[in-house]
């Protein structure tokens, strides 16, 4: 799809795929739980053998900030992607340090903005996959776009 | 409270208020930015000035995330605090360089979990306040709490 979308260039069912994957580094795992999520089985491998998660996982946080750089990448909003809500977050599998992340998204709802009447809401459904194709998380997100003849 | 909590420790109607406020600067939200929303609302005061916000403002992502710290400080859960999912996110008011924020959660749901039956789920709704009182974020999540005679 072409940059610089309007609510009006939304259609249900349009679907988004990532244009490219990201890795997720034990670096970035732990720098990221040692500012906003410091608990063991962020922070190091050894310390996360003997919890729920058997060893080192990422911040579902962490996968929540990455999936919306993917978004942000991948989604050219004309004035930006700015984020109304989101409406359901589901961690389904650890994300590993080595894992490599890709998104699918589908548009799933539209609507005018009742407060904003030059804008509009548009609902995102994103599966992102790991690199074995199994599901990590689940999430669904509104954002505003403008209205093209606002 | 006390440290440690397990399920049968959480009661309906519990309320946890952040101990510490924190304090938001423009370079966690710019360093934020780069990394996880590379937009330039949130990259650059003076970009930021012709775009919905008029200015600086974070990430929704970086206050979420922020959220995230001040729950792990603020509610001790026996083996950690694992995220089972997001039930809700609105982004109420943005939130500038120079903001404090605190926040307020209550216990609103409470059930064994039927995947994990030594675990049970625990709701929480959180309020976030910056330093006028206005809430900037209120979200819900759901977080896995060991049994204590599992």
């Amino acid at each position: 799809m072409s940059d610089e979308l309007y609510f009006e260039d939304f259609k249900l069912g349009h679907k988004f795929a990532s244009m490219s994957s990201t890795k997720v580094s034990a670096q970035e795992i732990t720098e990221f739980a040692e500012k906003y999520d410091p608990q063991p089985f962020h922070l190091d491998e050894a310390a996360g053998k003997s919890t729920f998660f058997k060893g080192l996982a990422a911040s579902g946080w962490l996968t929540a900030a990455i999936v919306m750089r993917m978004r942000v990448e991948n989604i050219k909003v004309h004035g930006g992607m700015i984020g109304a809500g989101v409406e359901e977050i589901r961690w389904t599998e650890p994300v590993r340090p080595g894992d490599t992340l890709r998104t699918e998204s589908e548009v799933i709802a539209l609507r005018p903005s009742q407060k904003r009447p030059q804008y509009g809401l548009v609902t995102i459904f994103t599966n992102t996959f790991n690199q074995r194709d199994e599901v990590v998380m689940k999430s669904t997100v509104k954002f505003l776009a403008p209205m093209r003849n606002a």
